[in-house]
């Protein structure tokens, strides 16, 4: 019986295990509904869906994208606009490989342009008022393109109309310095100078001239600094390579801010506050027209006076004399004026920008956004269309996994197809403002391709240094175009790099210190990291200071596909690693900022700092000390920092503990803004990428002002100094403090 | 044997789901160990805590604590102020009641004192140089603490030093309007003017005399304005009441702005850039005195003169003459001057702050701050001790729990004991200039209970119209003072209510739209909801402008404990009631922020604005449709959102979900911030806040352009009501995008 018993109660006590080991594991406890996006908000970036993702990523496509939004030109506001408005909310709002919603946002913004019915003119007039010369009014045609009738006309937007006449000078690239030089031996009241593009904005050549009495302005594009010298479209220059044909003119923004001029800070809607246009700063005060190296060669071969200085020669077969000023005697010009004939007119137009969104999963108020424009100047192959037809194959591929529902990424992805960028980064800037705080508070990033490919040499990528990593990263995972086995970062550390104290020799990643592009409102208004990529040129091959069809009518498919980038592997090259670092950015657990990478490039600035300032401002009883204690508390910070995150289980933690961190991480460059630091650059408030006149690789503010009292020696400019030293120093140690642990 | 083994197969059964179920419920699942933080972060406020909590706040611990605060005059950077830091910093790191960590923070500030070795002079002399009378120098003594050595004598911080002589006017108020009529029969110019506080800020009275050739000004407090007509100190004013004695001077600072004067923007640290000290702004430009009312009446009631307006008339048995200017011919003071020798000096000094904080659990990067500034003109019971008193029995309380192991707030509280409060709210901005990004990133909400208790009438809150929820729930969960039945809420809506159209009658919640106290740099210059909090008077039964002892030596211990708060259950009331808010700021899973109750008060704002201007401004072809299609916006968008938590089953969402919500509400105020809305005010950047001169309950920016331009006519007076609509407008429509939907 005993042994019964002990049996009955052995089986109890298995069947009790087995049933204790069914509920335990068997069983999913229903209190872990909740569980169920545990998993979830732990997921990290998926490498597989990555790969997969970027092999999707096609060269043809591309090409497709690039013919169907080359077809017409599409100068912002005008129907071919309109036409890729429409063409990227067909694609947008695809069903089978559309983003999750798509939609356009207009602006009224001031615009100019030429009179289609009254022609821009630049003539020589004798004595007599002869006409003697007349500069051509449009580029010669190689290809249908140029016949279209929607290319607009060469000219200068914001220039004033007006007919300025009078004997011509020579003034090198319109730089102050070329001004004050040339007015040492002439009296250049009442005349017209000829310019060459390159070495100062375009509206500084107008806005530089003015106060010696200039009173119209040429400029063209110098066959020495855009074609390596080369002039004859028999043989040399498109359509027999990349290089300008002779009657080639570059287009172009006059104005030297970004955002529309009358709605400063405001998102330039119909009942929007307008300033008074006399008020506008930063256009040009005198009329200015550009012109072909064509007619600027008959121009400045026959000009009188002295030889220019060395550094002023181009590429003519002439000497480049400053002009009498005007004509030679023995030229057919003698005593001849040149005359401007400007219709230009501004005008307030509806601009849009289309956007679209993939809605994140977890973390649906995160926001990575990817933008470019939409809008050239003519055909606009390059400029911006290689960028936007990266674009749409980004969005198709992925469009296509949200679609079939194999993918949603962590953070949202937000698309910005920006209008009336040619103009000055217009819609970027409005929607920026549009939405200020809401994009502040919830961007983790801006990535930004435009021109996504000048020439097929290497990567370009310039941006905050915290996003140095995950650009590596990406550069990495993606072959080189036309390459079996380097990849794009293999390529790049070839043609471009550095030394780091800390990684040895990397690629080289430049700063967004300008307005290029429209990264600049996200970056210097709103402190959000950005990054800009394009693929570059081999400088060992061009001294050209851009794609020499820039903004001209030979921008075209027919140019893109001949001799930029033939079989268009180069952007898809480009799309694979803007396409990594955009899934990484929206899929990382932990985002793939790096903020000891940021501290290297404060070290960088202070060091540069150090060496141009300290002695001089020691002698001026101004002290560095804080700024080099910021510093150090900034690299302290971060190193605290990364070993808080390399010391975290952050899969296991909770999730607002990652976003803890995250946020930490995100809002660094927030605390880089000071909105009050550059009162006379608009929308400049990051202190550490703002714009500088000295170009100097270090802190701008401190730069500029120590430039300026060192040349004018003034307390009140060296008091200027003092106040940038706390302005730099004060943000360091903010955005330190962003670091630390949060109590 | 069949019934054995269906007995042996049920009793089986029963084992197995025996088993099954102690499998199931009984054992913890070990993957669950993510699982433990899933309850934490889902963790709402704790009512049984809240209670408790309250219930241990203590009257007696407060009256000791007020007691100990007020032994010596604690003056900013004095003894007695590094006194009251160690006591603060003693109870902050007590190890049984203390906070996690407590320390302090040092400022370099502006401060301005009196000569001790020079007293500043205030004499009527006559013709021939005799003094015929002098202006008491101290208040009269009637308890010990009036003799303490270190009561500073009463002075206007920020008058120059300077010697002015000349014949006495009668300025009523010293308002811009006061001595435009004055001037309208008088030549200023030369003359010495008598005013009383009230009506305008005190650096005004000066800067307003100044321009009409004024020298010198006088300040006192006029019976009328403050002593309900009282005026003798054998029974009248205190040491009988509240009332102030006949020698009684408030003291202040005469001073416009908020902040360091010389950092303005940067923390005053050693090496901060200063700005030059003539470049100072918003203080006296000429001598200015506060003397007491003995002293006044004697001067005012010897003036000549036409008789002053019915509305300049204050308490004193005679007429109050405009002066001659000077005395009446039948006044010994005949012919004579009066003489002004004010010897301040200006210093900067080393100000502490003292920093407190307990660490959150779930969300450490979320802080709620609640602060109060420490430094006082003399004893200060009431102003600030009143507050200070408060907070330690709150820290008390909330630190002994935390020590204890038995809470920590979901949320970081950090507890800010400021400096010098009282020259410009220096200590609390110069905090938030040095934490500009980081706190402005994770502040949640700033309390600040400065005097806590003006009277025991009723509870006074102002704050964000978001906080009003939270503090209704508080004033009800609160008994009022004395009162067996009756709640804070109870006696609050008693005294002062409004009928809301949502809500019906409620207490009425005023707009913190000044500077008077620490709210101002959190509020005003980083956007944080914040909240200020007190109990105030019976208005029924005093016309008192504040206190009488404020600012004086007879803020006393004695004077706190006999007139304003015998028992202190007053001050226990509204420590609970601010614990209370405080605990639910920190705790609650969503905030318990209310968008809706915003939406409310921007409809308030829009209704009387559209009475107020939009007549006179459709004149102007100005339009108030962008203003009111965003206030529209603003209101669709709070209904949405408080339909999504409505819907929403938060405690079993994922953390980040309810992070969203709860970012959303926390930042909304954010929006509302344009640092270049107001370029002439220090700090002012909360387009919904900001001071107004106007003083009208509607937008400050449009509402001040508005009476500008409707004075003034002026083409560019209309343009700045344009961009104002456009401020507001643009700042609604930017916080109502905060609260839609994120993407």
């Amino acid at each position: 019986m005993m042994k019964k018993v002990l049996i009955g109660l052995l089986c109890g006590a298995a069947v009790l295990t087995a049933g204790i080991l069914i509920g335990h594991y068997g069983i999913e406890k229903s209190s872990s509904s909740t569980a169920s996006w545990v998993k979830d908000v732990a997921k990290d970036v998926d490498e597989k869906m990555v790969e997969e993702f970027l092999s999707e990523v096609d060269n043809s496509h591309i090409q497709e994208n690039l013919r169907e939004l080359t077809k017409v030109p599409h100068m912002a506001t005008t129907a071919g606009d309109e036409q890729t408005v429409q063409l990227m909310l067909k694609r947008w709002q695809d069903p089978e490989s559309g983003l999750d919603q798509a939609w356009r946002e207009e602006y009224l913004v001031y615009l100019s342009f030429p009179d289609p019915n009254r022609p821009n003119k630049v003539t020589v007039v004798n004595a007599s008022n002869h006409t003697l010369h007349t500069v051509r009014e449009k580029e010669k045609a190689y290809t249908s393109d140029q016949n279209d009738p929607a290319v607009v006309q060469p000219y200068a937007a914001y220039s004033p109309a007006g007919h300025p006449q009078g004997k011509l000078v020579y003034a090198n690239y319109g730089r102050v310095g070329d001004y004050k030089l040339l007015n040492q031996t002439l009296d250049l009241r009442g005349t017209i100078a000829i310019t060459r593009y390159g070495g100062a904005g375009r509206a500084a050549k107008a806005i530089n001239a003015a106060p010696y009495g200039v009173i119209g302005v040429l400029v063209y594009t110098d066959p020495w600094d855009i074609n390596d010298g080369l002039t004859s479209d028999t043989n040399e220059t498109y359509p027999h390579s990349w290089y300008m044909p002779p009657s080639g003119v570059e287009r172009g923004s006059f104005n030297s801010h970004y955002g529309d001029l009358l709605t400063p800070y405001f998102a330039a809607k119909e009942d929007t506050y307008r300033i008074p246009v006399e008020n506008i700063t930063g256009i040009p005060p005198i009329p200015i027209q550009p012109i072909g190296f064509e007619d600027a060669y008959i121009l400045i071969c026959e000009l009188d006076g002295a030889a220019a200085p060395q550094a002023w020669q181009g590429s003519f077969n002439c000497t480049y004399n400053l002009g009498g000023p005007g004509f030679r005697p023995t030229s057919a010009f003698i005593n001849s004026d040149v005359k401007l004939d400007i219709f230009n007119y501004e005008e307030v137009k509806n601009s849009s920008n289309v956007m679209g969104v993939i809605r994140g999963s977890v973390e649906p108020d995160r926001y990575v956004i990817y933008g470019n424009h939409r809008d050239s100047w003519v055909h606009g192959a390059i400029d911006p269309s290689s960028g936007t037809s990266v674009m749409l194959e980004l969005t198709r591929v992925l469009g296509k996994r949200v679609k079939q529902g194999k993918w949603r990424p962590r953070r949202s992805i937000i698309f910005g197809s920006w209008g009336a960028e040619e103009f000055g980064l217009i819609g970027s800037a409005e929607y920026t403002e549009q939405y200020f705080t809401k994009l502040s508070e919830r961007t983790v990033a801006y990535i930004n391709v435009d021109i996504s490919v000048f020439a097929n040499a290497s990567l370009r990528a310039s941006g905050m240094p915290s996003l140095q990593n995950v650009i590596f990263t990406a550069a990495k995972q993606v072959k080189a175009p036309e390459q079996d086995s380097m990849s794009v970062y293999d390529k790049w550390i070839q043609y471009s790099n550095r030394t780091s104290p800390v990684y040895g020799p990397i690629p080289w990643m430049g700063y967004l210190t300008g307005a290029g592009s429209d990264y600049a409102p996200f970056l210097h208004h709103l402190g959000i990291t950005s990054v800009d990529l394009s693929y570059t040129y081999d400088r060992t091959k061009t001294n050209a200071r851009i794609y020499p069809a820039y903004h001209t009518a030979y921008d075209t498919y027919d140019y893109a596909s001949r001799f930029i980038d033939p079989g268009f592997y180069t952007h898809q090259a480009v799309a694979r690693t803007a396409g990594s670092i955009l899934v990484r950015l929206a899929d990382s657990l932990v985002l793939p900022l790096n903020c000891s990478d940021y501290a290297e490039s404060l070290e960088d600035y202070l060091d540069l700092a150090l060496r141009l300032y300290e002695e001089e401002l020691l002698a001026k009883n101004i002290s560095m000390e804080p700024l080099k204690r910021a510093v150090a508390s900034f690299r302290s910070a971060a190193t605290h920092l990364d070993e808080v995150i390399g010391n975290s289980d952050l899969a296991n933690e909770t999730p607002l503990k990652v976003r803890m961190i995250n946020d930490q991480l995100m809002l660094l460059d927030r605390a880089f803004l000071n909105p009050l630091a550059f009162p006379n650059k608009y929308g400049y408030r990051h202190v550490i990428w703002a714009s500088s006149d000295t170009g100097v690789r270090t802190f701008p503010g401190l730069s500029d002002a120590c430039s300026r009292a060192m040349s004018s020696g003034k307390p009140n400019a060296w008091a200027k100094v003092r106040y940038h030293v706390s302005v730099v120093s004060q943000a360091v140690e903010g955005a330190a403090h962003m670091l630390l642990d949060v109590v």
